[in-house]
């Protein structure tokens, strides 16, 4: 036998054990899953490095554009995994991790994940999905329950119309709003006499035929920057998401959105959505939904809530009513994958009106034939896969007063946390939490005098070197490995509207004990008299 | 303690133990884990029962729209799933499951799937994945190389260049598809003196401004139906994909595609793009990628290849050249979850020019800022998983000869099929495979022979009464469970283009060997043996 021919009788013996024998338990790989099954977190805490080496040296160990000529063993990749891409990826689900929106996930659901994979249905049709099918429109039904609680009769008559949808589960809250603007944009430019509909001849005729100079998306400036990538890719530009401004509280202000809206009626723009959002971002606030809904039927407009972060607070009967109003919305971004406690990848929006989504309709000749109930006819994905089980079991296991729990814990954590920045001399509150989100920064009681009692330039001076200060402390904070917050710019009222360099938490983790927060607090003050350049400089402004 | 109390803490006892306790190895949960692990073929095949629910009795299991306000435990939950999800499911990864793109997945899928779990990074940015982003990066690059193989170089130069990129990463080919086009449209439209841009301005202006009556893009009839759903998404309109006449062999009829692009220039329709197919979803056929290439250089327009399905033969060194030309297209689809082996939710697009996804960069101010590496400064989509680690993967474990020998596989299964289709006297090849694609149906030989002789009405009758009897079988099949093919309809140019109902074949699945294709024949003679109407008519025509 030639060296090649064994070459190739090895690469075939290997293709055939990967298909058709599992992992030995004792192998490199086994051992790793059951690490992972018996006590995750610890798995985590032990394999995810503490030290931060810097992304311009792990790219040297990801350089390599060249696909391998010789099949590798399972546990020697596996041992690879562990060294190079483990080590240095980030401890989302560490209770000390309150920069992002990520937590902890519940244990169920990494067995329930395996499942999934292995069961790897593709939810684009009943023919490699079938029971997956109707159990993802139950989940699209009690997303759409939870915000607009319609009785049985609406949902014995919904869930599972072929030609009808209550939602559309999505990758995440991008592709959600995206689909929501996509469904506003074809039913505003709906078919009409000779013209065939904005679906089928486009976005050029259908302004041409309907007579419009343009169309606009307003939102308050604090909208998520996937609004603007909606409009872009949807052909509406994103110069023309017009921002408004917010009130003192993060909220947009009402008054300048109807002005905005007038200006553009003046101006032939039709105004495509008012989108309204529950749960900024950068501040976690919710804008007056009521309101905004008042102002989306005076103007005739669609009227979408990116709840994408927020919308997980409708779990709770104590604090829902802070997104009253909600359910007049004619569509909503919620993300399962933020405060339901499910992994990356499970977003979704819901319609009011469950015969809006016939206005993105396809069908094709192998599937999604018309008349059938596959879930493809309605989406902006294809092929996609479960996950939507996972939505469904933590609905099941968690259920609506656990839900409501996480959620309230979350919003107490952070009514905690600003209140001991409050108290304490060193440290600004920069935007109250409303949900579990606030901003800070750290400000030497002197400093805070000082800025009280001046304006103008000093001010700006003086909030310029905070901002170079809070940069340092954030990014050496990250570098420590210890705990990590993250940063945004704000406009903050009380300095004129000028765009403040802000610590930004999130506190959804319910791992995240309040000793935690304390000492995220004291390492802050201690790596801020590290800074040998801005704190100094601070502290001699007279 | 009132009854209220009561529940609040047991649901709060619950929470605790859901987010800090494992499940143990002998609850319902971990039993079935382990199953899964030790057998997955096993576990599918055991609890995916082989009878068919009609999908209306299924939907009476998931027709409760209301949110639970009991938590379930976890172990009663997994039962539920078992009975009512999990054996009413598809069985996608049998061996004789080949009517779709779906196959049986490497045994390792599983153990990093977990990981990938359990890590939950969010790809979106750099603090939320690390050493992801440039593991995610490497992965474009070697699927950059898989088609336009570039030097070392080019990719030290542009792999984790941050302004650069040499795709993205998606959840489907949908996305990636959409996501090509919209790159493609933004770079036509691209700002220009006084104009800013579509990407800022819109549709709408941009086409004003460059003076054109419409955009299209250009595709064989048989491009798959996602053209259609971008063309919707982009603003461009679905009648604008012009569908272009296909030749004997389902490729795309160069001739008429040049004469399409004249007519639509002498009507000032700017060309957006021409779209090559590698592996037609109904036929699995190549366009001429060469031709093609050279037409979009004489329109000068985008070039895109959508080889979501076939791209995985580059890794074949014996029939890479069927796809000759694929490195001359501007951006290349590849779904990593169809002939890649990886599970469902891993597209991918890969661009020429590493500058061209500057047309679509995003920014914001708590992430993605200007000059960072955060991927989700050049993707459709928003937080995304780690789903690219199990590309990575496979591409180490697998590596190029294990790929090309599943692809060769597949390829062969596909030509042995159709000898013994050709040689059965009652079956008709409808497309002869290229890749490992077939379409026939099943025509007694007596109905052969007449329909050779006949032609006008007495053909299209026999046709319409086959067409019944393919439907018969292929659904009496799908109900039995033990074996699936699909359907489609395509024009048969021996029957002068007449749209034919034609069972559909994917031979992906590494596990489907010989005996079952003569199998599922035979089961066909059977089927079609008790249809009480189709087949005695068709036997008394003369």
């Amino acid at each position: 036998m030639t060296a090649t021919k064994r070459t190739a009788q090895a690469t075939r013996e290997s293709l055939h054990r990967i298909f058709t024998i599992p992992e030995a338990p004792n192998s490199t790989i086994g051992r790793i899953e059951q690490q992972i099954s018996q006590n995750l977190m610890g798995f985590l805490g032990n394999h995810i490095a503490a030290s931060e080496n810097a992304l311009t040296d792990i790219e040297q160990d990801f350089s390599q554009a060249s696909i391998p000529e010789t099949p590798m063993f399972v546990s020697d990749h596996m041992q690879h995994l562990l060294d190079k891409l483990v080590s240095q990826s980030v401890h989302t689900s560490s209770p000390s991790f309150i920069g992002h929106m990520t937590s902890a996930l519940p244990y169920f659901i990494l067995p329930l994940s395996k499942l999934m994979v292995g069961l790897n249905q593709n939810l684009v049709k009943v023919e490699t999905s079938k029971a997956f099918t109707p159990m993802e429109r139950q989940v699209l039904g009690m997303m759409h329950n939870l915000v607009y609680q319609q009785n049985d009769k609406f949902y014995g008559q919904w869930l599972h119309s072929a030609a009808h949808s209550l939602g559309a589960f999505c990758s995440g809250g991008t592709v959600a709003n995206i689909t929501a603007l996509w469904v506003a944009r074809n039913n505003l430019l709906k078919e009409n006499g000779e013209f065939k509909g904005i679906a089928r001849e486009g976005l050029f005729k259908a302004l041409n035929h309907y007579g419009y100079n343009g169309l606009a998306i307003l939102v308050s400036k604090r909208g998520h920057y996937s609004l603007k990538k909606a409009a872009d890719v949807l052909g509406i530009g994103q110069d023309n998401v017009i921002a408004i401004d917010t009130d003192e509280h993060q909220k947009i202000d009402c008054k300048k959105l109807i002005e905005k809206c007038q200006q553009l009626s003046a101006q032939n723009i039709k105004i495509l959505s008012i989108v309204g959002v529950a749960g900024t971002t950068e501040t976690g606030n919710v804008d007056p939904l009521n309101q905004l809904a008042d102002i989306a039927e005076q103007f005739s407009c669609h009227f979408h809530v990116d709840a994408a972060w927020g919308g997980a607070t409708l779990f709770s009967n104590k604090y829902r009513y802070l997104l009253k109003g909600i359910e007049r919305a004619d569509s909503v971004t919620i993300d399962a994958h933020k405060q339901m406690y499910v992994p990356m990848g499970a977003g979704l929006v819901v319609f009011k009106d469950p015969a809006s989504v016939a206005a993105i309709e396809h069908h094709a000749e192998y599937i999604l034939r018309k008349g059938s109930k596959d879930l493809g006819s309605h989406t902006l994905e294809g092929s996609r896969s479960g996950m939507a089980m996972l939505v469904y079991s933590s609905l099941h296991i968690i259920s609506r007063p656990g839900y409501e729990m996480l959620i309230n814990d979350g919003i107490e954590k952070a009514q905690y946390f600003a209140k001991l920045i409050n108290q304490h001399p060193d440290f600004e509150l920069m935007s109250e939490p409303e949900l579990c989100l606030l901003t800070y920064r750290y400000v030497p009681e002197k400093i805070q005098r000082l800025l009280a009692n001046t304006n103008g330039e000093q001010q700006a001076e003086i909030n310029h070197l905070l901002d170079k200060l809070t940069q340092f402390i954030q990014k050496r904070q990250r570098e420590n490995g210890k705990s990590f917050v993250s940063r945004t710019r704000i406009e903050v009222a009380r300095y004129g509207g000028a765009k403040i360099l802000v610590f930004r938490v999130v506190l959804a983790n319910p791992l995240t004990h309040k000793a935690i927060l304390s000492d995220v607090l004291e390492e802050q003050i201690t790596l801020a008299q590290e800074s040998e350049t801005f704190l100094p400089k601070l502290l001699v402004i007279q």
